[in-house]
């Protein structure tokens, strides 16, 4: 049996942010040994799993994902929503639009460093929904 | 109860193309909640989740890549293939060889914006096979 | 129903590994159709799908993301762990933490020229432990 629920996440700004707690918190009881999948319902914004600790790792994911696809690059031709909105849609796809957690004994299956990110390319952000999947 | 099986896809040229309606319309009533996982059983082609509306999207996306991931790039040293062999590994693996997407209501839960992308990266395309999964 | 366990893998160094039968050889009766989810514990560290065949396809992986995410890159303020360190995380997440492989028949549903690979990101290499669902 399968449960399918949507979260609406707060406003969190540009880069990229520890959002495992928050997720955790809204979880009913996990089954014995499972999956959980979390999935972000929008294309300018995206998921991923990393280290938890040193909050230094989140703003060189920034950096660099910043320089690897260049906000208002001359070359790209989706331009009506904004400097950042392509350079989004690409980061997103990069990342990907959900993660896989295996669950092991009720609780999910992380090893010690990881954490999941909530990876937001929009300038200013938004409050964007997740779905979240346990079977 | 899992459902598996593959599907056919239509020859597509190199490039990045909508397929959400091609899916959809192959699949069997959806349980209230769950997973469906669509998989790509090929090394140089990729399946993706992103913007549905503007196709200019798809065509910043191909610039994108082959910038990125330039075909015949001086150090492969697999080449045996042709130039766009290596790059389409690289970016196959970069996008992914499945999306996960939840299912709620009898329904995919995407959001408004989102549709699943076929990522082709050989130059001229084939018809590539997919298996889906229901759970 | 849904298995969970975890595997330790034998000790790989930096690069790309071909770890397909690894795996096989340590799953149980697969169910008739289903999915099969692999998830690596670490964050310096991937798993993705590509081709199984010439191994200089794993050589060209690993010269291209060791030049697309620099060791040490001057602008990295996660250094304490050294070069290799915050380079791994990125590239960790470029590839991204788990697989997700259709059952079907009893049997994994991947393409003909489709393996598992171990991305192992850091110098000298380490025993990494992967988590398996089977659902």
């Amino acid at each position: 049996m399968a449960t399918t629920f949507d979260i609406q996440l707060a406003h969190y700004p540009r880069g990229f942010h520890l959002i495992t707690r928050n997720i955790v918190s809204q979880l009913p009881l996990l089954p014995e040994n499972g999956l959980l999948v979390v999935f972000i319902k929008h294309t300018s914004a995206a998921l991923t799993i990393n280290e938890n600790a040193d909050s230094d790792v989140r703003e060189d994911f920034n950096t660099f994902f910043n320089k690897l696809v260049p906000d208002g690059a001359p070359y790209f031709i989706h331009t009506s929503e904004g400097p950042d909105d392509m350079s989004a849609h690409i980061k997103a796809s990069f990342l990907g639009s959900s993660v896989t957690i295996p669950i092991k004994n009720h609780r999910l299956n992380l090893g010690t460093w990881q954490g999941i990110y909530l990876c937001e390319f929009r300038d200013g952000g938004y409050s964007r929904k997740l779905s979240i999947t346990i079977i």
